[in-house]
């Protein structure tokens, strides 16, 4: 599949976001506040913005507000502003990021904050007339330092989808701007299961569900995961002590939060050195520059990704993949199975929160260290400045569990669980 | 006068910003990164953005990385937020700034970087229906630290005025949107002199002009000024290593910038100690937070401003001026001549950068330590975690110089420079 997207954004024909209306805008606010981020009294809540998203931050802002927040600490990313520094600014200083980005990400972690992230495109194909090689050098507004964090379990933080009209413009291209926008808000609105009487109650049922699974798959103990389907044929080694996780986390504290809404996986962190094969991407991949990768090929050996190939992207994914020696080995397994409501949407959303959660993933870069028990284990986590997912899950794909002894055990196919 | 001003932003009725044509926005922006932030090559350029100011932020980084900024860092400020916070959050939660904030500024002067900021009110009246106890105790965007790092001249900066239709509904609200904007536009272009062939050498030389007349009144020595006028008999104290600044301004290294475009002013820091008689102001100050101060009448005396009266705004403006010791004391004291476009425009515009450079005027709160050469003098300049300029010129107004054996220098009246 091809994507058509403008190489500038064109002017909004509807004038004011969002189409939904105030209830059900606060309703969304309040789930992201009360539920995914779950932000507590006397809390400072880090939000970021991008331009289009004002309206949800501003929603997002009046919630935590009103439930009690010290502080919401409003960041702003214009990739308009990255468009100017990838034209113009010498090529040795596109990696450059102000210390200060790192330390208050940091600082955040110290304070034992809230943090709330707005996904969705903005400005898609903003940058597809320059030169890939300099877009691939600028990785904002990404920062290394939100993985320690991460890590390091001191935020209860949460991302979720915020619509605006360049997403709905590149997911529904054949729509007119309003019926476009409309219906990315009732997708992403059905999706995040705000259509449920109760959302939570809704999340919490399904979390039960997946965390029931990520319980049995994790005390069989396998050694390995294979995968099988069309242009994939891949064995990823496992760690001794891993364990599958689903994304709804505690903080080092205890604070329960979700950190992706939505979200339909579980995963964990695979051994960075026993990955052999080959695999297809089934879903494109948008990268954090909005680059679209699509028909992604890869072969592993030794756990490298020793062959890369795309239809769309590629010089831009080879950049990120060489800015160290560890982001071509994988840093996450994570299956999906097809009750996901992204999934059964048929949809592609061009964004990695959505359609990660469409379908079974790998990803290059950084591991969780949390995923696995023993301390040997955690230092054989991957480690890198990157961290990208992509899909290699579908109904036609098969994943299976290997014991140590041999064995091999169904644990998904056609889009169900076996296990 | 009575100001009326919307209690919520109005929806647009015009749909982009600005009016004005790109090769005028691209001069404006270059203006502005080339004299008056005068970006060097390989600097950190730090921009201010709210919401409308978006276009103006995109050209001055453009320019910025044309001219060879490392990296153009843009902040957001939000009043929509804030107003969440004013409504919502525990009263004694306002005054709180995250430590980041003030750690970015510091970090901003030890990098050496450069700084501009986007004068005019951009959601003037959104806070009016609030207690304006409870907002004046949340003086962001203003943050303390910016004033220690203007005293240590780390950092090249510059304020310049960005057009937004919200500015322009309030200084012309007989107008359409339309008409309104183009002509805010076209106004504040003329007063930035960017109606002359070339507007770099038009301030080169109005600058000398007054780094004349500062020279001139610097080398007199006053020992006090005295100013005569309608509602106004003040006497204030001048230290004596004093000396009549420009705003042309020197880094400590060495880089020529001009912290305001449009300046009109010379300037020197007071004797906090002695200011005695009566001031009325000639112009309406607007507050940070948007408020409107009109009709301000102060009493000083032994250097306090012992009797504050305004006709509005004057709740919000005692919680600023009770918020330290020296709030109440002054820390500025500046001049400015009848030649001032701002003021031959005869328009208020309701935002501080222009209208002190339409009259001469005082600042209650911080002084600048760099206005006095003596190490002892510099102690005395008054410290405090405020600065807020209120005009009290006309061409009604009468300032002389008062020297040390008792004689009166005539040194404006009638708008005229008299020495």
């Amino acid at each position: 599949m091809s994507v058509q997207v403008p190489t500038n954004p064109q002017p909004h024909e509807i004038e004011s976001l969002p189409q939904m209306n105030d209830a059900t805008l606060k309703r969304f606010a309040d789930l992201i506040v009360t539920f995914g981020a779950n932000v507590q009294a006397g809390q400072i809540v880090s939000v970021g913005c991008a331009p289009g998203k004002e309206y949800l931050v501003r929603a997002v802002a009046a919630s935590a507000y009103r439930r009690g927040a010290k502080f919401v600490d409003v960041t702003w990313y214009d990739p308009q502003v990255k468009r100017a520094r990838l034209k113009y600014a010498p090529e040795d200083t596109l990696d450059f990021v102000p210390p200060w980005y790192g330390e208050r990400m940091l600082a955040l972690g110290e304070h034992r904050c809230a943090r709330v992230a707005l996904a969705g495109p903005v400005a898609p194909g903003l940058f597809a007339d320059l030169d890939p090689v300099r877009a691939g050098r600028d990785r904002l507004p990404w920062i290394k330092e939100a993985v320690e964090v991460v890590n390091a379990q001191t935020t209860n933080w949460t991302i979720v989808p915020c619509p605006t009209l360049e997403w709905a413009r590149l997911v529904f291209p054949d729509l007119d701007d309003t019926a476009a926008l409309a219906k990315l808000e009732e997708s992403l609105m059905w999706i995040c299961r705000m259509d449920e009487p109760d959302p939570v109650e809704a999340w919490n049922t399904r979390m039960r569900m997946l965390t029931d699974v990520a319980q049995r798959v994790t005390e069989r103990h396998f050694d390995a995961l294979h995968y099988e389907g069309p242009g994939t044929e891949l064995t990823i080694g496992l760690l001794p002590s891993h364990r599958w996780k689903t994304a709804l986390f505690e903080t080092a504290e205890g604070i329960p939060h979700m950190p992706n809404i939505p979200t339909e996986e579980i995963f964990t962190t695979p051994d960075p050195v026993r990955v052999e094969g080959n695999v297809t991407s089934t879903r494109p991949l948008v990268l954090t520059d909005g680059t679209v990768v699509e028909g992604l090929k890869v072969i592993f050996k030794d756990g490298r990704a020793v062959d890369v190939q795309a239809q769309t992207g590629m010089e831009t994914l080879r950049t990120i993949l060489d800015s160290d020696e560890n982001a071509v080995r994988l840093g996450e397994v994570a299956l999906v199975d097809g009750e996901s409501r992204i999934g059964v949407s048929g949809n592609i959303f061009f964004d990695t929160l959505l359609d990660e959660n469409a379908a079974s993933h790998i990803a290059f870069g950084q591991g969780y260290v949390f995923a696995v028990d023993d301390e040997a284990d955690k230092a054989q986590v991957n480690t890198s400045g990157i961290h990208i997912d992509f899909m290699v899950g579908s109904n036609d794909l098969k994943v299976s569990g290997l014991t140590s002894d041999g064995e091999s055990v169904p644990l998904l196919a056609g889009g169900r669980w076996l296990i």
